[in-house]
């Protein structure tokens, strides 16, 4: 249990947040940002005009970029480096998901890089980052409190990771009241990628503290869930959830733990080959199979989960429930599901690899990732 | 639940990371600072000289005051900020537990007022603070994550709180086997502190997470502090107590909730009066007579507190263990055991209420505090 906790985030929560970003900006200086964003449902449902009059009234001019992919790709985040560095912007303002905030951390931290992919590949390390601000529109990643990012490499197909300190957003805006227009499957998929978060670091937790905070994060995901399942605009609820999501990949319990972080690699395969489908469907869709393959590599800790966080005595039973609120949530439990078939499970499996072996519980091979896979395919209520 | 996070801490956990100090202060730029320390318990547990040759390794000089009071008192904090002003010294660097850390605030953020106690008493407020750096060495206040300062007017017994952004420590170095040596009751008396945190937010509390939270940090407390019973040296338990004290007081659980905060108010009142009385202990002797209080205007959250944290049915039995727990810890639950007398009562609730009427869940006049020592004086087991 050594760690350490620096979280220099100013993470703003509540209703009619969104007002302060441009005071935020200007109080640190800044005059010219890029705003980043995705496929428009920020001019739908209002955030976009908040974003923009804020900006407005607190002096930042800004340059837009709109577009960024669900799985946010190379080729887009070289172009929005570019722009920055052309048009001398200042800072990096995202508003959006976890796609977008991840883009806006490779653009801020690329813009000091030769190419931004070194920093995922492993030949550069980030150490130097434009600032970056965050307004939250689909909690799931908790990018807006942390320092990862994915990107995919649009040229190789390759899904991958990178992080550093200088990454976390100066100031993140959380107004949970913008995810009540969200399509009810992006907030199924955002609870599932919260989740997994969560099981990818308790698979292999043995600190108490930890196991306690993450257990409550579970027991109050699933409790909110399941509440805006009956009403969608439920303030409660749906703050529950966008906070538990935001704990849920942050700092505070996690004590330091690495985590396996091998559903998350296996998906990554899945949606470096299939980027249309959404990080937290694939995920969803591999859940249950790449729990029954973990179970044997630490049954206590997966007994444990079965007891308290879901109240029943053993790992059947609670994987039983889990993917019964799965299918009740309208959320994969098979990549049969998702489209994918049965050749398409060995290329997946090579294109997981390419990232070296996954897993800390069990260091998966094609072998371990083919079964899950084929376990997933086959899986039925 | 609208809140903003923004603990702009480093908090380095473990082992052996006490070392990291002198480095820690050097990367800021400071080249003199405030050594500010209690009675001398650092001397024979090994941490000043821990402290010291990092220092003198990272070319850091400076100055030492002891003699800081388990209450830290006014006058003592006006002689440092005279030494910081005398000798220019840049930064505050806080050896000690609680007490220690908050007199280092008062300096810290007093060094730009005409005078410290303006802040405590409201007349001033701090907007501006050296830089204050933190060892950790007994579990309690969290004011090593937090902003809070509590010091204790030796001229008239007023023992009041301030706080502000400003006085977040800036690192802070939390190493839990320094603690190994504290007599056991200095380990209870933090114990007690950080379920009483706990318990004055958790009483007004009506957010699920913040509840989920809150619960499995006191059943850690619990359970590390009943595993330290039988060896006081075992670092998990350690470990667990001291982060989840911490997190008690931090504003990570708390979702931005106020608390009721009058078990606090009443005890300082006590060690107002009593300055050799140790907070945690004065703490402890009213507790049960607080909770037992404090039930009939939180009914529904006192119940969930039975079942959730001491898995029995009703409040009335939780009370019974939790006292029973205290009295197993040596720790008192009777003003009675402090050697306070009947006599004493009016004059400790008169001292209270200088500070206004304290309490949310029922804001306590006079007869109601009156009430609660009385109840605390004959609280038998």
């Amino acid at each position: 249990m050594e760690f350490t906790l620096n979280i220099p985030v100013k993470y703003i929560f509540g209703k009619n947040t969104i007002e302060r970003i441009g005071g935020e900006i200007a109080a640190e200086n800044i005059k010219k940002v890029l705003l980043l964003a995705g496929w428009g449902s920020i001019k739908k449902n209002g955030v976009y005009d908040k974003v923009v009059n804020s900006l407005k009234q607190s002096g930042i001019e800004w340059t837009e970029l709109w577009d960024v992919q669900p799985n946010p790709v190379l080729s887009h985040a070289r172009k929005a480096i570019e722009i920055v560095r052309n048009e001398k912007l200042e800072a990096v303002l995202a508003v959006g998901g976890g796609s977008v905030i991840d883009e806006g951390k490779a653009v801020a931290g690329g813009f000091y890089l030769n190419d931004v992919w070194d920093a995922y590949s492993g030949k550069a390390r980030i150490t130097k980052a434009l600032p970056i601000f965050t307004v939250l529109t689909i909690s799931a990643s908790a990018s807006e409190i942390n320092t990862n990012s994915v990107l995919l490499n649009d040229e190789t197909q390759q899904k991958w990771a990178t992080g550093a300190q200088v990454l976390f957003p100066k100031v993140s805006i959380v107004d949970p009241t913008v995810q009540y227009s969200l399509p009810w499957n992006q907030t199924v998929n955002g609870f599932v990628d919260s989740m997994s978060h969560i099981t990818e670091v308790y698979s292999t937790d043995d600190i108490e503290i930890s196991l306690e905070l993450f257990e409550g994060l579970m027991r109050t995901l699933i409790n909110s869930i399941q509440k805006l399942k009956l009403n969608s605009q439920d303030y409660m609820p749906r703050a529950n959830l966008v906070y538990s999501s935001s704990m849920a990949l942050s700092a505070f319990p996690r004590c330091g733990l690495n985590g396996d972080w091998s559903q998350h690699a296996i998906e990554h395969g899945i949606s470096g080959m299939f980027p249309k489908i959404a990080h937290g469907a694939g995920l969803s869709a591999i859940y249950p199979a790449w729990l029954e393959f973990m179970y044997p590599y630490n049954k206590p800790i997966f007994d444990r989960w079965a007891v308290k966080v879901f109240g029943v005595a053993t790992f059947a039973e609670a994987l039983k429930v889990f993917v019964k609120l799965l299918a009740e949530l309208d959320s994969p439990y098979s990549i049969k599901q998702l489209g994918i078939k049965g050749e398409d499970i060995e290329p997946i499996a090579d294109l997981v690899l390419q990232g070296g072996k996954p897993g800390r519980l069990k260091s998966l091979d094609k072998a371990d990732i083919v079964t899950i896979l084929k376990n997933s395919y086959n899986y039925n209520l």
